[in-house]
């Protein structure tokens, strides 16, 4: 089944907007085992009509996203309708929609949003809980110009996400029939490369039938996706497992942030951080989990030497004997937090970020990582990891989260 | 000048790597006065064949990325000659190159690294200093099959960008002749949104001869980007900064962090952070800059009460009595950040980023900030940001940054 989707907006090729919906769009349908052919970014406007006659003669599948709106800049509906050869008529029942949708907001609905209510002859209106512009869904017996069948969805991602969700996925399963793959797996994992899976398993997992696998690498992060019958996933989730079991993050695609603020909250166990090289950020990505206020409670940022020092109590001897880089001082600070916060558990990192800093014996990139936990032993790791600045604190963050992750399992 | 950019990668189509080459061609070109009338994606190999041919029937120029590198799925090379009628020939130069950036790593050049020395008879070989794949330039003379000119890329972007500003624009502008615009100027403006830009300047602007302006809107920032003469940038300038000067963060393309930074760095000042509902975001942005480490000294999350008073000080009454999220309270926690530090201004932060923990009077987004300076009176603000939580600490982030910002220039 040849998909292809089409992102209308000016905003997307003057590159004020990222478009997010061609990446977006990519690992929904992954999922589902299907893929994008082609995806196609114009302008607002006139534009779409010369693509979408060529998606169409070519592709089974035509997703649009945006144009839908109220403005004169709006046209997918009416250049669809002509590149269909399908009439547009207004839907009574869209129209009163819309119309309720303006009166509960108490806001007067101009002339311009009726447009909103053309729906082409005999097609499926999506509806839209989120917006005003509803969906449109042309099957293709209704396409006068081809086999394809034409999805018009929203551009905004608030009203796109749930009605592809809702409406879009189970039409596309349908059109697919058995070309859909029965589910997706995806299972995280930290502390190793893509590189290690494409040497480690990538061979053995080609072999299982029926299976497609995906991978998506981030800083300190790989996710593997299992596309297949159940029955082939199980076997590609044996084989990762067996050889890469310790550094899964979790099967449930939450964050790993959000993964570590779980497993404390069912604990009933606090965090404090301390951070010098990281900067916040290890607590900013605690923080962005929604209930984290339960779990964190106090994170030092402790830039300066005197912080460390004054704030979390590390000795001066030791910053002096071992640099505030090392093993010791990082510890001294996961133990300072804790002694001052009274919390269950603390993390602590100190490291150089660069591009300045860097010695001989301690280049930028290296970082000490300490876990000082209530009654128990204090542990640390050394970790280099020679990169950009922003990229540099993200993946200490990672090795930082994933510490106090192991600290709840053990 | 009708210009088209064709992106090939499988990891694009699959939704694994976000594509940001086509915003970001699109604020290059625009900064030039261009515009992107059409970008596709496309997997690797042979998908190319389709839209390249299908664009150099229509564009005047077409940018094409990725796809030259050395394996059986880099297509891009061979495709285009076949595609414009042009034969491919091994370029010494290119090969010699080729063999050196090996050399100098030590590391064996696979037989398959020699097709990337292949070039179309009679193209520009555009230098790759920082990869193995140079770029192509296919002047319209060359082009057996229409009028384009077409232009092979690298996909990374730490290859495409500098070779797109060394070798790519002055063959624009060539091409382009009177077309391309004389220069963009860029204002960073923040407590202001692009909808009051719309109304309050938009219409003045509009009426400037030979400029064209472009926005591009971020949580907390409007960027506006005026395009044309020196004269009429100039014109467009003395508008909009007699309307919004006061929320004007810079004209030099620097973020608002780095702006902050150097402020302070050359007053010889310091800054600490107390933050609550951010959650050490502001930090985090203060500590991506390279040097903050000589302005940026201590930082408190103090994400539960009993931080709050205990690290930073904050009266106990003060909270029973006015609230965590109260200006009181965010007073007591900048002077008290201020005074634990020693530095020479603190910011704090208090709000309810929800979902959770709204009320009536203090509903979900309600943020109060505050700035306490060595000898000097404390100032508050309150502010509102009913959005997701990322977005809120964003936000907050954004206004607590610009409040410290004003401290130097006041």
């Amino acid at each position: 089944m040849r998909i292809e989707v089409i992102n209308t907006g000016t905003e997307l090729v003057l590159g004020n907007t990222l478009n997010t919906h061609g990446a977006w769009f990519g690992r929904e349908l992954f999922k589902l085992g299907l893929r994008i052919e082609r995806q196609t970014t114009v302008p607002d406007g006139d534009a779409i009509r010369e693509s979408l006659s060529e998606a169409v003669s070519r592709a089974d599948v035509v997703i649009v996203t945006g144009g839908l709106g109220p403005t004169s800049d709006d046209l997918t509906r009416e250049v669809t309708a002509e590149v269909l050869a399908i009439e547009l008529i207004m839907d009574q029942a869209v129209l009163t929609g819309l119309e309720h949708f303006f009166a509960i907001r108490n806001r007067p609905m101009a002339d311009a949003n009726r447009k909103q209510a053309l729906v082409p002859v005999g097609a499926d209106v999506l509806p839209n809980p989120n917006g005003t512009a509803p969906g449109v869904y042309v099957p293709p017996r209704l396409n006068g110009r081809g086999h394809a069948a034409v999805f018009l969805l929203p551009g905004p991602p608030r009203e796109l996400h749930p009605m592809f969700r809702e409406e879009v996925i189970p039409r596309l399963r349908a059109l697919a029939g058995g070309e859909v793959a029965a589910g997706c797996s995806e299972l995280k994992f930290t502390g190793v490369g893509e590189s290690d899976f494409h040497q480690g398993i990538d061979a053995r997992l080609a072999e299982i039938e029926g299976l497609e696998i995906g991978y998506c690498a981030h800083v300190g992060e790989v996710d593997l996706r299992l596309i297949g019958t159940e029955e082939a996933r199980a076997a590609g989730r044996e084989i990762a497992l067996a050889e890469f079991g310790q550094f899964l993050i979790n099967e449930d695609g939450r964050s790993l942030e959000e993964t570590v603020i779980r497993l404390f909250a069912a604990k009933g166990w606090t965090i404090a951080t301390a951070e010098s090289c990281t900067g916040g950020l290890i607590s900013s990505r605690l923080t962005d989990v929604a209930g984290s206020s339960a779990v964190f409670t106090h994170g030092f940022i402790t830039y300066a030497n005197e912080a460390k020092r004054d704030v979390l109590g590390v000795d001066e001897a030791l910053l002096q004997r071992h640099g505030a880089v090392s093993e010791e001082v990082a510890r001294a600070m996961a133990e300072g937090a804790l002694r001052v916060s009274g919390a269950s558990a603390a993390v602590a990192v100190t490291g150089i970020a660069g591009p300045g800093g860097g010695t001989d014996e301690k280049p930028v990139g290296t970082v000490w990582l300490a876990w000082a936990v209530k009654g128990g032993a204090t542990k640390a790791i050394r970790g280099f990891h020679p990169r950009n600045r922003k990229d540099f604190k993200l993946a200490v963050s990672q090795g930082a989260l994933d510490g106090l992750r192991r600290l709840v399992l053990e």
